[in-house]
């Protein structure tokens, strides 16, 4: 993964009041960053999409929750009080990618558990410490996803991904692309179908980017070619990221990814999800249980703000579907491959902590 | 269809030497129509999808084969040169649909067998005549259509289409909408999922807009929501036009019918394809014999002329794709509805001639 540095980073934390998130809406046509230094500013990258990607949102979520509090009275009842409202504020920014409560739960048991006998500088030193720890959690647990799932990729080279979870998604390396940057960087001859993922062509925009920009060989498609280039033989499996894994390995990801999976099952491909375990939520019974956000009309009318469709026309713009686990061959994650029974494996997987 | 007046019409015979071309492209935004008088004229219009629709393509070279006859020295082996070459050089213009080849042909073994005697004006007159007869079969054919069709959207009425294969595909009426529009004409409480169609959005910018103008209620969605959608139980049945029908049943039609009928198969729902005899083609063996039109990059590296990748990333953009006959309920066609064994029926049928 030499090549990494040659990609612009998703999120840097420049201090504890000041975080740096690239304007991912924009690219690849521009590189523009947004200095956020009210949590304000972080609730609204996220829902208007200029940060994301579940592990991306989840840190800025976890930064985010400290740009203020250089205001807070040095009283740790109303600095935990402000803490919890502003951790809801930013859970609520998006429904369905549970690294958001994830990062934000886990900052907010941090502040909980340590640091109530210091005063707000010393709380907010510690707490930029545990967000720091994230980040280099999520580093880590995508270097080992690529790791984990290179072998995957070398055996079956022709993949085809959707959506991006590549290194704008997280905060280095990627999920999905991932394993395929490692095989890649072992000499494997990889090659990639991106898909270009409509509404918002996160797939055109970032994914086909991001694989330029590490020299893997790619051809981007539309979205309703995938049945197409794999009916004609030319893909080996499918991989992409998720936002949320049920505790029976429901997967809620980009929209798109349930027809991908569907294909991927009639034409005899493996379909692996690479998250990292932040992304698990053992909570959640199954797909059923997750909270699907629907968006803007516009999103669908329009395409990088031009019209492509009456303007009036009714639309319906869900931003993510759940795929079924019994489509899914596995989930690559860093506490190793997780293959069906899912609901057991999960769980077993999830005592390894 | 009482409101079918109030929708541009694809194509309009003004005189022998004139062929009127709505230019489909500009469409929702723009009403502009092209005035073809050169053969060239329609080849271009074609080519680049300023017309567009297997019939309606069809319809386009039988009146475009005409235009420069005026220029025709009055000798019947010239003629017949010069028209063989027009022909070939308009079914040239795009190689999937069938119905391109069929009606030039039909326009040339016309006349082979006619008008051998008669000077000049008197074969165009006569070819004339009979571009006018295809126009009308093929506004009958979609008539009849829309009646068989009918039946199944009454018992079927949240209906899945893919591409535009209404009144602007053809010479009125529609073939996959005609079914559609004789439902709800008769009441029926219709409602479509249309498919926005990338890459060039003839859902989102033609079959939105049809529906629109007849009040059928309609929602819009990018192309990678038909899954979802289906999982959610919100649709009834698909319905889609075709490019070519091979003897097989296998089915050649806009880029995406494939995943849309393999995602049919897997939610249970019916899948079937309405088209024109003329787009039957029962010298095509199976789908392996049908060449797919692969079409220029830019049409994915941009929306409506708008970058959405990378200026130079690798695209691969075939303009159709093959449904296999084993994935299609039916055919509904001028001359029944027609069940599988296909290869058996589809021959049966063809007696009917």
């Amino acid at each position: 993964m030499s090549r990494e540095p040659t990609l612009p980073t998703s999120l840097t934390p420049v201090s504890q009041s000041h975080l740096r998130l690239l304007d991912q809406r924009l690219l690849p046509t521009s590189e523009v960053y947004l200095d956020c230094k009210k949590v304000a500013d972080v609730i609204v990258a996220i829902q208007q999409l200029s940060v994301r990607g579940a592990p991306a949102i989840g840190l800025a979520a976890a930064f985010g929750l400290l740009l203020e509090m250089d205001d807070y009275p040095d009283d740790a009842g109303i600095i935990r009080e402000r803490l919890t409202a502003e951790g809801q504020a930013l859970i609520s920014a998006r429904p369905t990618a549970v690294n958001l409560s994830w990062a934000v739960n886990a900052m907010l048991s941090y502040a909980a558990s340590h640091a109530a006998n210091l005063g707000a500088p010393g709380w907010r030193d510690r707490l930029f410490g545990a967000a720091l720890e994230l980040l280099e959690a999520d580093r880590s647990a995508c270097w080992r996803i690529g790791e984990i799932g290179a072998d995957l990729v070398r055996t079956h080279p022709r993949v085809l991904t959707h959506c991006n979870a590549g290194s704008l998604a997280v905060s280095a390396y990627g999920t999905a692309l991932a394993p395929i940057y490692r095989a890649h960087s072992l000499g494997a001859p990889v090659s990639v179908w991106v898909d270009e993922t409509r509404p918002l062509l996160q797939g055109s925009r970032l994914t086909a980017f991001e694989l330029m920009a590490h020299q893997v060989p790619c051809q981007l498609i539309t979205d309703n070619m995938a049945a197409h280039v794999m009916a004609s033989g030319a893909v080996d499996m499918v991989l992409v990221g998720a936002d949320r894994v049920a505790a029976n390995g429901d997967t809620a990801n980009k929209i798109g990814t349930l027809g991908v999976a569907v294909l991927a099952k009639h034409y005899g491909l493996p379909f692996y999800v690479a998250c990292p375990w932040s992304t698990i939520d053992l909570e959640t019974t199954s797909g059923a249980d997750i909270v699907i956000e629907t968006r803007d009309a516009e999103e669908v009318r329009t395409i990088q703000g031009v019209a492509s469709a009456p303007d009036s026309v009714p639309v319906y713009n869900p931003a993510f579907d759940v795929t079924d686990a019994a489509l899914i061959s596995g989930f690559i994650t860093e506490r190793g491959l997780i293959k069906a029974p899912f609901f057991e494996t999960l769980r077993e997987a999830s005592q390894l902590d």
